[in-house]
């Protein structure tokens, strides 16, 4: 089975898919990104690399960055974390206000919006840098430290950011942030605004194919125990409220954003990061879904 | 019929409630006040006056502040105000996020919170001095230039009043609101801190008695269809999720405040105004509701 | 003022609604009546009779029906009634179930069809003939011994009411129907199918707006209380999700019903019935509600 | 690693979790259920069986039942059955009314009560003998031919089912049940009847493990996709509102019903059945769940 030929072959029709999604436009400097982007890239465990299309360009890894946020705090912040917020798949839009109401306040998983809120002002009590420290673990993970923030995205985030604003005052009015409000927004937005590649997402990732252990640092980011809970999570909570047709029809671990990237978990194996910036109804990538879904077919790998 | 017997009865019985509710205490400056205050006032349009218990002493108005800024806007802003904020009962709590986000930023009432700052917004663009124009308004109803806003509880309110912070931003993000959210919240939070007694609202309220003519300032404040409008607003919006309950036991229009204030309205001839700061779980002052229960029964007056 | 000049302009200006709304179709037997129809009655406490249109025309008084069986309730069931069921607005469609879950099977008020059903549960319980005894009813307010259910219409229902069917079930499974669930939908189903025109509406409803007196029985059929509350809750309940901005428009107590009948209340004179089956989004006569707005804005009558 | 071994550790340990829970009591049938018991039973694609506890003693199977429902339909139903029940998890709890009446009578998945009604809708359909097809899938693929209904169970749940006869006439309501109510209701009543032993489910689902192959019938049942799209079915959506949570902790596809039963997969070796009647709040086997999540610890196996 040759990788290159299948990721070319992918290339090739995945794209067919756009032109029938929107490129996400509630900031303007999302709304700019050129509809017909495609990349892929495939990092295996063993340190092969395969990639197609523009995967090696820049783009806004928006909520992919919660799954960083998490694997800083699995490490850093004690378990009374699932008290306030809880591990189960919304069923909801990303950024709704709705269930948090219901819930009086604690989100359903740390990748809804309001989860990650939660996260990051549990990694302000402890680090007090939060975004130092969440920008020096995307660079050891990749093992590029050019990896920076898009200010420009972050500041268009901060202006915009309405709702996001909204629920974090929400959640401060139930007690579930700790924190200044305006300083746990100004890092939320500047995580979704970190700038990266296919082919680094793929890197960044290797550790929940691996183990927990990162082929770039050589060392375990997280125990094979976290690892597994981490890509339950990605399982079920990782596509906003379109977890089960991802499952159905791909069967990997993922985390989407609405910058238009996907990354999936092979676990034992390999991760593959995609990009398109045209999102479907649910907000992830149309062609880059559609890519996965190729990418399983093909290569007949699944979890389940 | 004597009204200051009926009073001094009323002023005997209704304070019997106090005891089963609960003081407001979602911010310390209303959680301090005392809750064994009870106060009734009287006045009617042809001039008289009768009071009972603390009827002159000060509180915060909170909520029924809502009532002089949708009497503000009736007055200045064109009926394209109606398209952003609907004319329904919310059947739902004062604070509640979830129908807002159902129905998309677009408030059931001006007496929630949501459509009270839509109001308010919508002042501060034709005004732009919204929150001096609204003192002065309080001001001219009652005749009395002393009238002002608690700076404390304002103040309170700014640094505890996360959800109606997020509510703001949340309207923001659906482009209700035109003005800056930090503008338009210090306008709302001063309003809602407005301290009055229950002898200034009774002859603040008196033109929705008295076709919209206020009898201190000898003048139209509102047209007599506005003010049959206001006052369907306040039977049918202005209680809350308890607004049928209302009709049913006391059948007048009224707005409540979480300071423990009522102001009913007898339309063509009264308006009676009580505080009690006891609560029940709808947010409806406890002894107020029952004086004013009490007050209809003995004088059988209702709209129905 | 001359009625009779009123109600031929309102009969010549308001059908112009028609062709902008639909008429219900959820039944066949509702969906063939002609969308043309026009008609309006007022009768006065005095005696005084004028029509205008289709007034002598027989339609489906449907939702209409629940203040009959309301009324029977009050006369016969204990207040404990109001445990199984509220004196709230919904705020949400008149068959919803989304509220009923919410609030464990308590309907918010006797005017929405859980809320009719518990009322029809509890007459059968004390009446056993509860579909004879509403027929009683209706027949002795109105004088018309012919008046009686168009069991087209009930069999049309109780083949195609699976919503309703839902609900009773629900409402069941929360313990809050005591008769079999059959017998309740038979009764409710035919409650809904009762046959009448709007002059036999108006004169029906009189005792409503006469102290709980009717003029054809010359007996009292509810308590000046009794009346009163129950014109509360037609004003605050009366109209499915759309009772505030009827308030607002028009100012009195009222019932409609998808058949495109509605009745109001002019507590102290008069009632006016309406029918136009063309129906609004919220499911109330579209003429039917122009011409009540024409009604009071020419005669000057409000509650407010 | 000895499985008996293993078996007889968990056996000895996750029945301590009983006394925390309550064994359902919705209807009389399964309320008299000894909450004390526990079984578990492996069963691997080799051959091999383990067990321990009450493995052999029969239960009320419940919503396991939606399992074989759904494989039956997967097998003779085209893919048009996805437009009428989705494959999302619910979120919400396995009776609830609320989301379906949002999302206009489609079942968020076909493991919650109005999802498994749609299948046997469409079961019904084809099959004209639902039941008894049914009964012969459980029989073939446990090998045992006296498997049966327990009769008693389905008389009661058709007696006292009054939330699942609502659901399926609201199901109707939204013309997604295209027989008659009552055959639906009946189907769905015996279905959940069917009563089991632990080494009985293991051994039925043994084709979920091994790519669709039934060793029992040397059968192919669902092709390798199909296998693997049920078990991403029954890990994003087999538990009710408490998938993520099971994924988290046991990290395994799984169905649950409120008999107390649990079966879950291991892709490509063994089936693991358990069975234990106290359920926790969200109706899963307390005790059963830890067992499970015993199992994968000692084993560590898991699909992530």
């Amino acid at each position: 089975m040759d990788f290159n030929e299948i990721l070319a072959e992918i290339a090739s029709e995945a794209p067919q898919q756009i032109g029938r999604g929107k490129v996400a436009t509630y900031i303007p400097a999302l709304a700019r990104i050129p509809a017909n982007k495609f990349g892929i890239a495939v990092r295996t465990i063993s340190g092969e690399t395969f990639q197609a299309g523009d995967a090696n360009e820049k783009f806004s890894i928006q909520s992919i960055s919660k799954v960083f946020s998490l694997m800083l705090a699995m490490r850093i912040v004690d378990d009374n974390l699932w008290r306030r917020v809880r591990r189960e798949p919304s069923g909801n839009a990303f950024n709704s206000l709705v269930q948090l109401e219901y819930e009086h306040g604690i989100p359903r998983n740390p990748f809804i919006n309001a989860g990650a809120l939660v996260i990051i002002d549990a990694l302000i009590s402890v680090l007090k840098e939060a975004k130092v420290c969440f920008l020096e673990c995307a660079r050891g993970l990749t093992g590029n430290s050019a990896i920076d923030f898009d200010t420009e995205v972050a500041q268009s985030e901060a202006e915009h950011g309405y709702i996001n604003r909204a629920m974090a005052n929400f959640l401060k009015g139930y007690d579930n942030i700790d924190n200044d409000v305006n300083e746990v927004l100004d890092a939320y937005f500047h995580h979704c605004a970190l700038s990266m590649t296919c082919a680094e997402l793929a890197t960044a990732f290797l550790p929940l194919a691996n183990d927990g252990v990162s082929p770039v640092l050589k060392d375990a980011i997280l125990t094979p125990q976290q690892t597994r809970q981490m890509n339950s999570l990605l399982l079920t909570c990782g596509r906003y409220d379109a977890v089960g047709e991802f499952a159905y029809r791909v069967g990997l671990p993922s985390k989407s954003g609405v910058g238009g990237g996907i990354v999936a978990v092979v676990p034992g194996e390999m991760t593959v990061a995609v990009w398109s910036p045209e999102l479907d109804e649910a907000g992830n990538s149309l062609a880059g879904t559609r890519a996965l879904e190729m990418f399983t077919q093909i290569t007949q790998r699944s979890i389940f």
